[in-house]
């Protein structure tokens, strides 16, 4: 039933969300599409983490280096979301909760929200560490939006 | 020793290449650096083998799609190579073989070409298949080669 349910959502957002479209049909794809989304956050977690490092002053601050990680951050943005509209992906492996699957106009916009940021970020960065603060600060609200919403603890 | 050695060699190899350039230090970073690696080449995964199944007749042939999973193929193949060049990441759960970090020129070589036949693949991709059968095979010869060089079965 759920399923059902997911999998006419996993359709109907598919149709709505251009960046969202490549809703795929291979084996294991739900247990894939698992593993995909959470390497994707793990990833993101690689690049966003050496960036609060450096403003909170637990490492020097480097534009080259920051400049590296907000661009490789920008590009990620962009893939987590597919990994979510595969249907039968709510269940197995995840911390995911059910009510992410009920809330697909919200999570596409938070989705949405974490590219604009993000490339926000990208652009800002390179020089001075003044100039990305804000647009970090912006980045990691929309990442805690998400997770205090839709990720167990 | 060895770990002595791969840090030099890190170091080294940071000097040379630009889009290997942050090495970074914090805390638990080569048990970090295995899982980044890994997930960046678990979401290769995803986006390379629905290519592959299209080409192969496995799924249909959808251009949009496949230009999708080009682009984000070609973003990502900027990512692993920094994950390979954090000290102490030759230890632990990795199925990287010693001899990579001997060969840290090839490594790079590479790295380089996966680079830039994804590249190629995205600028041929979302038009005709035949379009994107060559340097699709291109990418999948780059990724078979580091396979059978530098990783255990």
């Amino acid at each position: 039933m759920l399923k059902t349910k997911l999998f006419g959502c996993a359709l109907g957002v598919s149709v709505v969300l251009g960046f969202l479209a490549p809703v795929q049909a291979y084996a294991d794809q739900a247990e894939d599409a698992i593993k995909y989304r959470q390497s994707i956050f793990t990833a993101i977690r690689w690049h966003f983490a050496p960036m609060g490092a450096m403003l909170r002053g637990k490492m020097p601050y480097d534009a080259a280096q920051f400049k590296h990680h907000a661009d490789q951050l920008a590009a990620l943005t962009h893939m987590p979301a597919e990994g979510f509209m595969v249907a039968g992906s709510d269940f197995g492996d995840t911390k995911a909760k059910a009510e992410l699957w009920d809330n697909m106009d919200d999570v596409r916009s938070r989705f949405d929200t974490l590219i604009s940021n993000s490339a926000a970020l990208a652009t800002a960065a390179g020089g001075e560490m003044d100039a990305v603060k804000v647009p970090f600060g912006a980045v990691a609200k929309t990442c805690k939006g998400c997770h205090e919403n839709y990720r167990e603890e």
